[in-house]
């Protein structure tokens, strides 16, 4: 249990049960319906009030400066944001003369339910005017994950018991005001009124709004069309402007009768369509979505979920907030991910304009572990997208004077848009990160077309920028200089160990698969001197360790350093970046997030289990976890390492995240690292599943808090379930070919009959300890303290 | 011999024999008149053509913001720039109806001369105008080194072999427009029409214009006032509006006949005194000025500099081109840091507007040895501009998270103006040079009051913010991780052993000074514990060997990481910083400017003579002296480990880089660092003088191309000669009590007679070799090549 939740704890759903305005920005994040295409805040209909109204296509973003007080060689001079686009949700309702609006009159019940099955977001409002007329609003809104170009949305208004009139006014509504952008370098400005009016029509009961912008070019298309059902008498029509297209529809209704309009949306967009063409799409996707009509699309979702959580449900038990949380991060994921399709997966998914909207090294790290083991065409659409910008990555390697590729730190369209190089470019890891997600997808579908093409091809960019970036030293050991790794609590570092073992993997990875397809290899000018270079990097790579203290050090020399203090920072002092200059935590032990316990997760054969005890305890009295990424990577590990209380604490602080606010920003959209993280903690962390050179390995157990666990993953070709109890696991395959795979080490076949095996004892460890007041965050919520 | 010089080489001036349009930038710095106070770039007196107008005065700034396109802590929102002021040096010349302007008509002849004896600019021109009328102008301009809110013209016109009408029209002129800035971060933008016009007056004779600045709110008075002689019928008045004042002069020459006019300016600026007040501050100096006369300004000037070079002068025979750099060096540091009496002395003096007018640790480490010996109440006067700002830099320890004080790595008037933190405020090592500065004067003068109050505080502040920057390891080692040395091709790195032995030398120097005023100590809250924590850090400072290369580490780990690819690196790809990402950079083996071979110089007993070969080796073929303030201490420790070839070469490169533009960017002011680094270079390089813990040293040895070094320093109220010859050293005191002294590590005692001493022979040394293309530039422009 990790306290009171602001939303009823139900295991298919998160409810919203009265409506809080200070609160708005979170619950519209939390509310976003999206499916890796279009992405709607749940903003209310009305559109006022609201936190932050959003509407985003994935990568349609405007150019902003990036200014330097010095400027340096190699600096991007243009970043990219993603837009806030043409605002189709709206649809405002005056009761008689009355505009609804839930800060006046008397709201008398309020609800909203995201339904992690249905793929719905359904509201009820029971409204008293001002005047005192009574009127019930069900909507339901939809972002189809079938017709990736379609929302829809279903309004319903029931008079009470007098008779109203009522006007209702659906529109597109393009350059809204945006709220003023706080003052944190981590949330970058809004842009206000980016879209240049190009084309606006109107027919009866819908319009269309073409606009482009100024700075990349892209041009977009927003259509709706509208059935319309109300009493005889009933009228519609619609008019447009440059910024607006609306919809007006006017009626009376008696009292306990309903008018009920459905609302379906297009968007389209493109770097090089041309606008009459953009206009054709639309329409035609609209025509479409109303010839499939609001219950087909229902429908369509419907199946398109349960065939998802057919394939990628986990099950909880013994916690039913934990359970809510768990479905909350798939469905989110699904929805940040499902029909990106050649475009990239944001850090904030299509939730909020968090990041400027930019993708991270987060997704391929966080994210496509989830995807690749549950939906595995998304995660090859990912992977697919980087390669599509491999051309950008290896101009960027020339500027920075690497061989290879360089993939950008952030971006959306793939220029790097980096503005701070020591926290940014300098962490080249992401190129290390991009090919561990290769590999990971590859070991995990078997796809051998995606191996031979997309698979290969970042393999060999990435290694050729590893061996270019280091060198090897005086006695032979492969050095990494002056990186950054995971952890932005340091930077420029020698021998970040994160990095030199992810790059070993990357150079091994590279090998192999040039020596598993020769053909192609050549063709990429690949030669076996080369792939011997790559090999024997890999093999003297300088992997730092303090033998003196016996754990490994995050980078050259960091153990020596003095250690921050922690006892004399107060809880109002963190995040410590908004408190501390970069010039005092980069100098000191301190960590923000997950760096060197990340590689133990990532990389379990380069650790012994006593090496990984011993690290795991002296990282963790040093790490602060002022990243979101860092909770779930702590309690897989503590899950290994035997803390087990502590890994569940961990657990349920990433799944609580955006469910209770707890980093303080959802509002700027969720945090879908953290929320895939949740089924890390499930699957890597109670259920132990590695990737380790004998195969697939589980090795599950269960804390007292939890009496079972189940989960599935995908694994070439099969769908195999696991089943966690607290004295044993249960294997089955769904479909697919009988599999071996690694029980706590024991060797098992598995097929479609249950295979039950016990979970050896873990010999009593030692706690660790966390800095003073960055104890997981679910015990001070337990405590009753605020977060 | 140097090549071919653009100005005529003579011993004690510098001459210009025609105008070189597309020179006129450097040539307007080369000419800056100057005292420390106020700055009069060399240009026309006419105005136009110009390089870049400019006339400052210390300290008179405004603010600039500093963006960032990602903020942090602790990042200076606002910077400092030097402001363009009102020009009066403006004396403008119509000849019938055509402005005198040497771009049209005929220059017949056109000469300037800076002499650096009687610190005037002369000007000679013989000018026939478009319509065929000869005219000849003399004129001479001196900014006083006496009275130091005052310049002097006297402009003298003489009509040819037919009459003529003149018009003058002498002029204060505020808000020029200025060439746009180049786009290279190293030139910051200029700021535009920053002067806001307050009140503006004018009598027959003169003007007065009174401006403040938007940001800083500081107000500036400028005021003119003239004496003209001219023939019977020559009318004077003046006339002035809010930017400018203007004196007119009209008169008719007969063949053979003269107009002089002697044109009196003062400036006054302050940011507490009113304008009333600032207004007759000016209007008194002009007064007084006028009351001293020409002729009287000139005895003062010349006065001043015969005591100067009475004491100060530097005779080297055998290259006249290095005799005339010598003293064009010497000149220009005085004339940067005579009169600046508790204002900074910037990296450019008053010459011009490059690095925005900061000061930097360059005034501390390289300007202030001179003047600690030549001119030591300048030197006191730089040192308690420090302690004058010591509030802030205490401010800005604390923002930092340190203790004691954090002076600024750039700025005017004491704020923090650095905006790129890695190569800026981690430069802490900024806080050891003010210590140096201070303690080396102490040693230099033996100002027992300056020690005792001015001294004291500014070691006790920058020994506190070692003490606490650093920390003691599990070995009791005292490490200084984290920052940032002198060589900026380098960043944030931990042991960086110019700091570190840096620190040594602050930290030991505040314990004696705490033990030697113990009083005063107590009064700052020192007490016996701090002093021992002091002692105890300095005694155990971490000092990086590379024992398997036998040579100091820059900065730990730095010998192991990769050695720059200089031979694929072509000379159009220097400066390296405008080519390469400082991630690049930073993480290889290249040096951009001495850094561990400076510690060498100015620590130079934490070095054995062998440590002192190799180091010295192993750094000069990665030292690609990208800065301005290398060559002088590359030229210094050549000279003490037996290359005196190599010195004699940067010596002259450092003697060379203004006045051949060397760098490019003389026209942006001139390098006053550099220029003291010609003193440096004569003195402690070929002279050999160092302060030992035995006392004052020398080691004197001559390269073959010299044959005679003479030099004098101030020594604890003393004056000591010094005459260097190809076998022997001369020692000579011209006042004061009996000296005892090292030569070549012997004991000598000099007194008023002349002692003679052998300079014994020096092992044959094995050639060093720098980056190839990067020997010292003099061999380039012997060879005939570009600079």
């Amino acid at each position: 249990m990790i306290g009171e939740s602001p939303f009823a704890v139900e295991p298919w759903s998160v409810r919203e049960q009265s409506v809080d305005l200070d609160r708005l920005g979170v619950s519209e994040s939390v509310f976003t319906l999206a499916n890796g295409h279009i992405g709607l805040r749940g903003n209310l209909d009305e559109g006022e009030p609201h936190g932050l109204p959003g509407t985003y296509l994935n990568s349609f973003c405007e150019l902003r400066p990036l200014p330097y007080a010095e400027g340096g060689y190699g600096y991007p001079e243009s970043g990219q944001a993603i837009v806030n686009v043409t605002n189709g949700k709206l649809i405002r309702l005056l009761v008689d003369d009355e505009p609804l609006d839930v800060r006046y009159g008397q709201v008398v019940e309020h609800e909203r339910v995201l339904d992690f099955r249905s793929g719905l977001l359904t509201r009820d409002l029971h409204w008293v005017s001002p005047a005192g007329k009574p009127v019930r609003l069900r909507t339901e809104r939809l972002v189809s994950l079938v017709q990736r170009s379609i929302a829809a949305i279903s309004y319903t208004v029931t008079a009470g018991d007098q008779p109203v009139q009522l006007v209702v006014q659906s529109e597109l509504f393009a350059n809204e005001d945006l709220p003023a952008a706080e003052d944190d370098p981590r949330i970058e400005a809004a842009l206000a009124r980016p879209l240049v009016p190009e084309v606006h029509t109107d027919e009866t009961t819908g319009a269309t709004l073409l606009h482009s912008l100024r700075g990349t070019g892209l041009r977009m298309a927003a259509a709706m069309d509208h059935d319309v059902h109300g009493p005889a008498g009933t009228e519609t029509h619609s008019n447009s402007s440059e910024n607006i297209g609306r919809t007006t529809v006017i009626c009376r209704l008696a009292p306990g009768r309903s008018l009920r309009i459905v609302k379906y949306l297009a968007y389209g967009w493109s770097s090089r369509r041309s606008m009459p063409a953009l206009n054709d799409q639309v329409r035609a996707a609209l025509t479409a979505a109303r010839y499939t009509g609001w219950d087909g699309l229902l429908d369509e979702q419907r199946a398109y979920l349960d065939d998802f959580w057919a394939s990628a449900d986990v099950e909880v038990d013994g916690d039913a907030q934990l359970q809510q949380a768990v479905r909350f991060g798939l469905f989110h994921v699904l929805q940040a991910g499902a029909r990106a399709e050649g475009r990239a997966i944001p850090a904030k998914g299509l939730s909020g304009p968090g990041y400027d909207g930019h993708t991270f090294w987060d997704t391929e790290t966080f994210v496509l572990p989830m995807l690749s083991h549950t939906v595995p065409d998304a995660a090859a659409h990912a992977l697919r997208w980087r390669l599509e910008t491999l051309p950008l990555a290896l101009d960027r390697a020339r500027q920075l004077g690497f061989e290879g590729a360089a993939f950008p730190w952030r971006t959306i369209r793939g220029q790097e848009c980096s503005g701070y190089w020591p926290a940014g470019t300098a962490a080249l890891h992401v190129n290390a990160d991009i090919a561990d997600a290769v590999l990971r997808h590859v070991g995990a579908t078997g796809d051998d077309e995606f191996a031979r093409t997309v698979g290969l091809e970042l393999l060999t960019a990435t290694a050729r920028l590893w061996r270019s970036v280091g060198h090897h030293d005086g006695d032979g050991g492969f050095r990494i200089d002056g990186v950054t790794g995971p952890d932005e609590y340091s930077a420029i570092a020698d021998n970040n160990l994160f990095t030199n073992l992810m790059a070993q993997r990357n150079l091994r990875g590279a090998a192999d698969a040039c020596r598993r397809y020769p053909d192609e290899a050549a063709e990429l000018g690949v030669d076996p001197e080369e792939i011997a270079s790559w090999a024997d990097a890999a093999d003297a790579m300088v992997l730092p360790f303090d033998a003196k203290r016996g754990v490994h050090a995050q980078s050259e020399n960091f153990t020596e350093h003095a250690i921050w203090d922690f006892d004399g920072t107060p809880p109002e002092k963190y995040p410590l970046l908004l408190h501390f200059p970069y010039l005092d935590l980069y100098r000191k032990q301190v960590v923000k997030q997950a760096d060197l316990v990340l590689a133990m997760q990532l990389c379990p054969e380069a650790f012994t289990p006593e090496q990984k005890q011993r690290n795991f305890a002296y990282y963790e009295q040093i790490t602060v976890r002022d990243s979101s990424l860092s909770a779930a990577t702590q309690g897989v590990m503590a899950a290994e390492t035997g803390h087990l209380g502590l890994a569940y604490e961990y657990l349920c602080e990433t799944g609580m995240l955006d469910l209770h606010d707890l980093a303080g920003n959802t509002e700027h959209g969720l945090h879908v690292a953290a929320l895939s993280g949740v089924w890390s903690g499930v699957v890597a962390g109670f259920g132990g599943m590695r990737h380790l050179e004998a195969g697939l390995s589980f090795a599950p157990r269960l804390p007292e808090e939890l009496s079972r666990i189940a989960f599935m993953i995908r694994w070439r070709g099969r769908r195999l379930r696991v089943e966690v109890h607290p004295g044993e696991a249960r294997y089955r395959l769904l479909d697919g070919a009988d599999l071996e795979l690694l029980h706590h080490g024991e060797r098992l076949t598995v097929g479609k009959a249950e295979v039950t095996a016990g979970i050896p004892a873990f010999a009593p460890v030692e706690p660790v300890r966390q800095p003073v007041g960055r104890e997981p965050l679910v015990r001070r919520l337990r405590a009753g303290g605020s977060s």
